[in-house]
């Protein structure tokens, strides 16, 4: 009878998500010295980990796992993250500020504040190039909502090339081949040492200075010295970034007054617990089964 | 031999573009006695009728051909219009602009200015309903992208029923249920007799407050002031206007300072001359080997 603790900021609603799908033999409890299981975020499961003695499987509500896949941690137990849920939110996310600059919504509301009838073109996505850094499980649905809007969609990943919605793929040292010509780059790369200040002055630099850097993936990716030298030169023309170095970015950082930088708040896509309750589930069934659990993260490579 | 005659502000794009397609026995002249056929906009091709002596068919650049379908104006010539191609870029607008909405950019800028890391949620399109306040090639295509988005579909339209992606069709007397439990409604509708000011009190009111309505269609389908009213009083949560029922919109218009309002200056849609020269490619062929031609404008109906 596996027992699983719940290990959430939103652990009632969890609980009320869990009791109602009838899990066989699920056990809901709260001493973590009991727990075969724990669902929860990765900070509040790594803040358990010295008390969850009997721990043989834990699901990660979040994509990036970084307080547990940490070298200072136990990794005596499986580790399976969020995947495949985030993908529908964050193209809402990066497409819905792609239009934002194309079709310059901001330049329109000051017309309307100016009584002004302001006919400029917009821009359009339809025949552009994006870029994706990236292209895992969120990736592959960015992908497939460029394709919806009829761009061309370049890929750089490790070495896999799993996505039939990339047009080219890229790896290694193709790096700056990569971003030649792009419209538009999106990061969605994890945290990870491979990951670190690949966007870097000289990538920046061989971008098209049009170009449109979005990043939802992870802060360390970005050298933000660099980015916002490219946004205060004119290298590039925007950057709407999610994720920072250090969060919440600290009150004095350049990036609050960058020129064409747009900020959110790690907010691209929330975690919902009617998601995450869905991967739990199919999870479980595998668990109980014994059967391999899906979105297993290799504590090495860090994802 | 088919004497073309070109009648719009990009003339010479369209001249270089239908030169570059070497289409058999067409020659382009400027002199309109001449012409059997006539490529342009409505307005321009109304104000040469009176010498079109020998028109045979004109092919719109636009969508919307209101000047040519006024009763006080010939109709001995058959008139297509441009469909199909104006889908992509529509959707484009539309969802940009629903996501500008949920994902609350404004707020998130203003929070940049004050230096402020805001974790307020977003709102997102997935698991909404959508209404359609017309299903031609257009609201097909927004049909399309609200699927892609995780979305239901409701669709009103005189009688067709064309559109698999939309969900529920309503007609006639339906309009209220259809309007219920929208949670964004977007009308395409043309400008006829049968489509003036549709979205009026009543439905404003069968919206719910959370609703959104966006006008990417003609302006005569709205009650303007009953619109201004509902935005006022908090009836429904905020509307972006493309297209009004006068043009330029007047300086002293309640519109340019009603809460939760935001207008563009009809551009939604840009009639790009690539496009459009396709469809004159394909009809051509079509006219010269005597079929009938496609996008065919029914006068009486007025689209």
């Amino acid at each position: 009878m596996p027992n699983v603790i719940l290990l959430s900021p939103d652990k009632d609603e969890y609980q009320r998500l869990i009791e109602s799908a009838h899990l066989p033999d699920l056990e809901l409890i709260t001493d973590p010295a009991r727990a075969d299981v724990a669902l929860g975020a990765p900070k509040s499961i790594r803040n358990a980990l010295p008390a969850l003695s009997k721990l043989k499987w834990a699901q990660s509500i979040y994509a990036g796992v970084e307080p547990l896949v940490d070298p200072a941690q136990r990794r005596d137990y499986v580790l399976t993250n969020a995947r495949g849920v985030f993908g529908e939110l964050m193209s809402e996310y990066v497409f819905g500020y792609l239009l934002f600059l194309e079709k310059r919504m901001l330049e329109r509301i000051q017309a309307q504040g100016a009584h002004q009838w302001q006919r400029t073109e917009s821009g359009v996505l339809r025949g552009k190039t994006i870029g994706l850094f990236g292209v895992g499980s969120i990736g592959e649905h960015l992908a497939g909502t460029a394709k919806h809007f009829g761009m061309r969609v370049k890929g750089f990943t490790r070495a896999s090339e799993t996505s039939t919605q990339v047009d080219t793929y890229y790896h290694g040292d193709d790096i700056l081949k990569f971003a030649e010509g792009l419209d538009y780059l999106v990061s969605v790369l994890p945290r990870t040492q491979g990951t670190n200040k690949l966007v870097d002055e000289a990538l920046l630099n061989a971008l098209p200075d049009r170009a449109i850097f979005v990043n939802v993936g992870r802060g360390n990716s970005v050298d933000e010295a660099a980015l916002a030298k490219a946004l205060t030169d004119g290298k590039i023309a925007a950057a709407v970034l999610d994720v920072f170095e250090q969060e919440p970015v600290p009150t004095d950082h350049p990036f609050w007054t960058t020129p064409n930088l747009y900020m959110t708040y790690h907010t691209s896509a929330i975690s919902y617990p009617e998601d995450i309750t869905k991967l739990f589930v199919e999870n479980y069934h595998r668990y109980i089964e014994g059967k391999p659990l899906k979105h297993i993260v290799d504590f090495e490579r860090g994802y």
